[in-house]
């Protein structure tokens, strides 16, 4: 079991890997991931510039509740967000918010983001999800937890997994990825943005492209997930 | 109060950032900052290149009567639309103008870049707006007066805020950004920039793409501008 | 005749070349070489991040088999691909296989590249061809082995040269390219690349746009390639 | 006067420039410059990569007959086009052709790129012409030096000062831009690419798009070139 000093440097590289991989500009972005043994989350702060981020500014808050445990800093103002996704999808260990270019525009279009290839279906199996628009209510009060809750509500009514599409499209806003810790949750929001762009072009050259074959969908995630995996060493 | 030196500093590295968020090419673009209690704007020299650009480069220029104070080079052909904006918008402490590519693909498209997403309502609260083609009369006589001239226009004849709207596109040609001083006005022209290309493609994707819920654009702006803003540290 | 440890070295530098030249993300794609004296292919392992590996990792392969003749890592899973390519095509010595964005684009949305220009002139002697749909059968056995089977019969049925055109699209997949080593088959790769990005916005630019002068693609293609070449030292 | 060292040294680094500025692949692209009192045109060697050309690979050739007269390496296999242009238009200095992305899908769309905004207009005085396609017996006989005739031909049947418009698509192929010596036609041809790329996209935005304002074109060209000339110190 890691230490929660751990944890932080663990957030703090996630965080980081964000700009690495241009899926950040400014403070846009936050990475957090749950330790589900002691009730808690570790998240990055609010506003805070990544060139100036340390491990000690990392926020723990309680699962439950919500409050800060441990920091000086506020915790991310997305925080809500991502402490009803952990309450809801109890598979996963890391999540990760940004305004990556490719993924955003598919959310402002408000459309899922169909399979239209194996690069797509070597990681999420099916389409990206888009979520209705929020109602004026939701987005008056509790704004950043009921934006959770869209999201949740968008898996439970069309039946998706969250271990199986570990990823969604916040209508006009952007994408959330997750995982089984904060460097897979990143890893999945990378192939999120690389398949964001091409999407949008392989649309542009077959305006009436259909889903991939179910068969290649089903060989291509089935080869690297689950028990039959034989991708990697 | 700064120094006059002080504010030639920022000047410098404001105009250096536009480079190093890939905003222009060659000696495109230029920063300016306004001091009010002198009576002085501080502005990029014209047509000098970034690389070899130093703090004694910048020119001092008098607010009112556009004559060089101070400064062994001759300002940015464009000082004059800076100096129109500051007398007209007098909350604003600092101005960028760039050729950057996605804001001038709108301009030169004459359109006005709604608010597709919450990346845009985080720092714009509505439409950038797009300004008419200027006139024959108005290029020919004073055209860079003229500029801030219809800029102006664009901002007063529809009730827009230079505060809560801190960009403009102007027709045929580029953006202008601005802010409470030459750092936050980069920043500024940086997101105009990233929603500028964001939203090429969210229309292309959804053509009859509508402006997002009003609910949403006042809770993104509202809770990063102005009394009640909680975002950041 | 190269030691088989020059060969794990030109594979290990070809793969290096993929990340480099922005071909792949994380630990997509995969070179190869074929020795056809000793009857090896020496292929990237699967699965390893480019930043760790090493020459040793080069995994040898038995051509006529499929058998793991040396090393200590899995082959790639795309293995029985380039064994197949191998075996059909016995002109060429080096296969790259990526998901590079705009080649995989136009892989996505099922369309053959035309040659549109002298950039595509100079490499491909017409069409880079796209494969048909895999059957659910061909899915489900051997995968990877009739992956390779719909590239060489795409090739065959169409009359199409290995030679002629050292590329192929796989629907819904991404691309495969080829040459007589693996230098030459990264080489291809990266034009394969350039050449999608730009038709996927020329024909955007001229929607009925049809393939270049047969006089112009035969003048460019052979001023680089066969007898009557003059291009280069 | 200088000496035809340093003019080999000027043609080497306005080569190295290309690649700087992403203009482009491999060892595509070539820069000329021409010494008028000698009647000599000094150019890259074929098909030499980038990071391995030195000065003294740059060659030397008549411009009059075209014959090498000094230089160990082949000329460019572009060499006849440059001197075709050399004798044509007296005016200019230096040449450089590559196959920079956005400046050939206009080639290869077979389209004027129109001015569309002030960044054309600052450099170009006018559209960039397309030219027609070339014929069989054009790329039977004489290709390269036919392919300087056809871009002649282009400015001449149309009217067009290579001065005014110091650039041209060739129609299939790709863009050719010069200037006043080697390092300001590599400005051209960077300025051509930046536009473009902004013209398919400001297209897109607004199909019908009509060109800028004659007004707009004349004071923004003027500003920065003649005599009345007031950009620059």
């Amino acid at each position: 079991m890691l230490t929660l000093q751990q944890l932080k440097q663990q957030v703090l590289e996630a965080n980081l890997d964000l700009p690495r991989h241009n899926l950040v500009t400014f403070t846009w972005g936050n990475v957090s991931v749950v330790d589900r043994d002691r009730g808690l989350v570790v998240i990055k702060p609010s506003g805070v510039e990544y060139e100036h981020m340390g491990v000690d500014d990392m926020v723990v808050v309680d699962l439950a509740s919500g409050q800060t445990i441990e920091g000086n800093k506020k915790p991310s103002s997305d925080t809500a967000t991502h402490l009803a996704l952990y309450r809801a999808f109890t598979e996963i260990g890391g999540i990760v918010h940004t305004h990556s270019r490719h993924a955003t525009i598919w959310a402002q279009a408000g459309l899922d983001l169909p399979a239209w290839g194996t690069t797509h279906a070597d990681y999420f199996y099916g389409a990206i999800p888009c979520t209705r628009l929020m109602t004026q209510d939701e987005i008056a009060q509790h704004y950043e937890q009921e934006t959770g809750n869209v999201i949740i509500e968008t898996f439970r009514q069309r039946g998706i997994s969250p271990t199986d599409i570990p990823a969604v499209l916040v209508n006009a806003h952007g994408p959330f990825a997750w995982g089984k810790d904060a460097h897979n949750a990143v890893h999945n929001a990378v192939v999120l943005e690389e398949i964001a762009y091409m999407g949008i072009f392989s649309r542009q050259l077959t305006p009436g492209i259909t889903a991939m074959q179910q068969a290649l969908l089903d060989k291509h995630y089935l080869r690297k997930h689950g028990k039959d995996a034989y991708y990697g060493q």
